[in-house]
């Protein structure tokens, strides 16, 4: 059995099942976006890791070396975001083909410096090897006070469901890089393809959710809608049913879809790499007051197990979750 | 300028510069076994990464699943040692091309399971991603007490240069992998080849060594014992010689290189991945009967720069830094 064809998901649970016998002293090890680990004090590390590879991850003809190193910090920062903790310090590993540019490489490790200036990360060591194809893994650790974290477990049915920004503007920023024809205003191109390119992480607003301990359960959006919400179910063991016309979306990303007649669910609810938060709320919490920034609710979690999409017809349809098949999946 | 034509020490000399104006509340940046952070109490972290990439530095016809998860754990747990410390927690990152068998996966995790019982470390997650080559990143977390840390940077000229073991066994185990024609008791062959596919590391003894605060300065022999002894060299700033008859040879070893006419001192010096411990401490210590294991006094550090080898003939002469040129190196 080749791993191709089981899958990505039945090969972490392969390996959870190897692998969560002999965990005795880690909080939290394989199923939320970053390991938990107990620290001195009322502090918990987190630890977590995510790679690009070249030609599955990114393509050299759309994405610069600035901007491949900046997302790659960026989305695991993310992943301590959503845990709702601080980063402190990360590794960086290189495998380059020996023909890489000097150039590039410091371009890369300019891109994660002004990224980690921003969000106060020190890169504080890695390892450069030989490779046939191009990638980078960095290994990031952060921290959490224990009464802030929030793990994918904690949604119960009645909670309400929330996102911060808009969905679907990544991908959609991905269909523009690989439509070079579409007419599109400048700046809205460029409005999405940065948005593809080189994600901001949510780090200040997870850390004013978990301040303000208003998330029953969070994760962030790198799989796509569908994928990331069914992460949160399975591990909260609920269901939930979201409403179509209530997500977010920018009016760029609007005009693209619409331009080439894409059905805009379809591109939000498989597309990923938004990496904006997804969580949960008591329903009674006033959450679009009490943040000072933008998040929209979406729907609600239920007891029936499964994901329900009401589309704007007011239709109730089951949807299974969808993102990208890229075969990357944080363990 | 391409990173192959620079060669990897120049290569990670532009990192460095490019990350260390930016270090402010790591204790060790780049230049050590592993990053060093502060802790809470009296406790430093310690923070390490290492990658194997199929076809550079390792090759599936020599190596099972089951050898390359363990040495792939060995080589970081290694790295943590060689300061002192005790590891804890892992990330494991697999590339994986779409083809590789299930039961594959599962015998690297087998592989890193048994290394990790015996060493208390636990794996807590990772990523796992499609890749046209396979390969294998760990990130390791350790700890280790502040008065017990030994840096690479620590050595004065007088003290006396120690090596645990044997040189040259992993080396002369990966020629007999190379010459399976080469008449030899299967013994003997298991012997070598294991030294080189399943390093065993010296986390005991590293442990007794910092608990008897017996080393100025101590580094895990990965790239060979002329390449990481210029690693001190150049931390400490100072020189050292080395004396060809005193070095740790096994039965096994000698009978291979003599029957091939190879030098012994050319594979102990550039030949690597031994994963020993290279140490140094005060002359006036009587290390051999402080320590309950094999150490070998193998040198001195010296003020005069630059790394000088001692031979049987006792003729004295400069040698250059050279281990595996493999184009993999910490950071």
């Amino acid at each position: 059995m080749h791993v191709g064809e089981i899958g990505e998901v039945e090969l972490i649970w392969q390996i959870r099942s190897l692998v969560d016998k002999f965990q005795k002293k880690a909080l939290v090890g394989i199923g939320d976006d970053t390991a938990v680990i107990k620290g001195k004090g009322n502090h918990l590390f987190l630890f977590t890791t995510d790679t690009l590879v070249e030609d599955i991850h990114f393509k050299w003809r759309f994405i610069s070396a600035y901007q491949l190193g900046w997302k790659a910090l960026a989305v695991n920062i993310s992943d301590i975001a959503a845990m709702g903790g601080y980063p402190t310090f990360a590794l960086v590993t290189l495998g380059l083909p020996p023909r890489t540019l000097l150039s590039t490489v410091e371009d890369i490790y300019r891109g994660m410096q002004d990224l980690s200036l921003k969000m106060d990360v020190e890169i504080v060591g890695g390892d450069i090897v030989r490779s046939p194809i191009f990638f980078i893994t960095i290994s990031l650790l952060g921290e959490v006070e224990d009464q802030r974290i929030i793990l994918r477990s904690g949604a119960k049915p009645g909670d309400r469901i929330y996102i911060t920004g808009d969905i679907g503007a990544a991908a959609t920023g991905f269909i523009c890089l690989n439509k070079k024809e579409i007419s599109l205003k400048p700046e809205s191109r460029e409005f999405l393809e940065k948005r593809h390119l080189m994600p901001f992480p949510r780090l200040k607003e997870a850390r004013e959710i978990s301040r303000k301990k208003i998330a029953t359960a969070m994760i962030d959006t790198s799989d796509g809608l569908s994928s990331d919400l069914y992460h949160i179910l399975e591990e909260s063991n609920v269901g939930a049913e979201i409403w179509e016309d209530k997500f977010p979306v920018a009016s760029q990303t609007k005009e693209v879809l619409s331009r080439l007649n894409r059905s805009f669910s379809e591109v939000a609810l498989a597309g990923g790499e938004d990496y904006e938060l997804l969580f949960t709320a008591v329903p009674d919490k006033n959450v679009e007051e009490i943040l000072n920034f933008q998040v929209t609710m979406i729907g609600k979690i239920i007891e029936e197990k499964g994901l329900w999409l009401v589309n704007k017809e007011g239709e109730r349809k089951r949807i299974k979750p969808g993102g990208w098949d890229h075969f990357s999946k944080k363990i």
